[in-house]
């Protein structure tokens, strides 16, 4: 197995491009690869400010250091969820703060213990659901960061894999609402900022390739309140297509990205207004962050002295 | 394991359904089934003379039975390929005969050899993909047999597998062409039968099992040319989402029947003109069933006399 471009004895295979590269050119390959995703979708003019929102996953680092090689001027953010249980949120951090230092890239951090006075886990003890919690306070403090930076996007870490998993998941039950959401980059709208996936389109053997290859040590730890078993099986029946028909993922989210407009649908979820508490744009009088974290009650008093 | 209807030991469960049921009581349940799909799709008025593409598999013959016991009037239509290999041709016919005779269904069959004095094998020899050209060939026979009945529609025994298994295929290529095509019936058009297909909200095992009920001998034979390899794969992912989910197989083609119209687009495929020697309708100047089994050349002659 030789390098397709300079026929050096090959690092991999990699069947959706119907090819084989050594370090030096598979690193060449998926860097072009991602500034091909970047420029389709033009998700960034050249040199602007990014914020990426790191969790000490191999696919968050690789979105920081790819963004960076291409000349972006990268920041990483990192939300503390305050989970000790398996050393999940400190190795994590741990693992941020290592690639952060390693490669130049000035690193914030914040926690939930800092911003709310609380963890995940004080909030897992009283919610049935502390994933869905847990993703919507990320999404928000990702975003308020976001907007408050002046950077022209924040880029996160999902891999072709997970979108081709969640298109499917949303295919499944016809839900236009993220059907029409699961694009490679979100444009700003007011309250929100610009989101950009750089590896939309890279598979997640590709990324552990590019990762292995600039040493980057991703947390091993995985996260207790972790579930999620629909999309790992999704995943799963989608290697398994991609094995006998290599390309089928990328073109499966490539066509969605061409016909995704066909989603969109005015009347698919109400409109949102300002969250009476802190202004952000809510589905409720009150925001889901401001009712679970800031306990603001979902009424307003009856009556105030 | 009971009937939810009468308590007494059930045949089967159907999970998809949530319930098991006695012969007797899923015999009416799956009979009621298909009853609301044709009211739900409106593909038959009440007592209507309707023509079922029968091939001798458990499908199309429990179309025709479930039709029939449903009040309608069903006349039966088999194509013979002239396929001898495995006796495939003769015994599907055998099937279907048996099966007619049995339930007193009248049956119409047109023989290919009769037809344009040649058999599926003949053409089989010249042609790199016999099975689409057998399969535009069969569509066209039946269609022109149903227009010329004067009969409702033609029903074809297409199972919810099967819809699914195809509308996954054209997701996965974003083919809109076919996405807008799967529908459990399409109208009537110039050159075109009414086509419904009465067992779209029925899974495989339960078609079996109304088989097996009623006696029903469909043909072990197996086409020699028959490939579709891909689609079976896809049945295959489905039936074991299914097993996770039951009912997801129901919920995903159904939310796409609410849907289909997105996928409606005019400069999909070019406008269909008559073909020049049949007259019915042809994306070429010559259809393919002149082109290939009446050795109508492509092109007019360059001059006559």
């Amino acid at each position: 197995m030789k390098c397709r471009v300079c026929k050096a004895p090959a690092l991999a295979k990699f069947p959706a491009h119907n090819a084989a590269f050594c370090k030096e050119h598979f690193d060449a390959f998926f860097l072009r690869q991602i500034a091909q995703t970047i420029k389709r979708y033009q998700m960034l003019p050249g040199e602007a400010r990014v914020v990426v929102a790191l969790s000490g996953g191999k696919d968050s680092l690789v979105t920081a250091l790819a963004l960076r090689r291409l000349g972006y001027r990268v920041e990483g953010l990192f939300i503390d969820l305050g989970i000790s249980e398996g050393d999940f949120s400190p190795a994590s951090r741990r693992a941020c703060e290592e690639f952060c230092a390693a490669q130049g890239v000035p690193l914030r951090v914040i926690g939930l213990k800092e911003e709310f006075g609380r963890t995940l886990p004080d909030i897992a003890r009283r919610y049935p659901r502390p994933c869905a919690i847990c993703g919507v306070t990320k999404r928000r403090l990702m975003n308020e960061y976001t907007l408050s930076s002046g950077a022209a996007a924040l880029a996160t870490g999902h891999t072709l894999d997970d979108l081709v998993a969640a298109l499917f998941a949303n295919l499944l039950r016809w839900d236009l609402h993220y059907l029409a959401k699961g694009l490679p980059v979100l444009p700003a709208e007011p309250g929100f900022a610009r989101k950009i996936k750089p590896l939309a389109f890279q598979s997640e053997d590709e990324i552990s390739t590019f990762a292995r290859l600039h040493s980057i040590n991703p947390v091993e730890a995985l996260c207790p309140y972790a579930t999620k078993a629909k999309f790992r099986r999704y995943k799963e029946v989608f290697n398994a297509l991609e094995e006998r028909s290599p390309g089928l993922k990328r073109a499966f989210y490539l066509g969605y990205t061409r016909n995704a407009r066909r989603f969109r649908e005015n009347t698919a979820r109400p409109l949102l207004a300002a969250c009476r508490a802190c202004g952000f744009p809510a589905a409720a009088p009150v925001c889901t962050v401001c009712r679970v974290w800031r306990e603001v009650p979902k009424e307003p008093p009856a009556f105030s002295l």
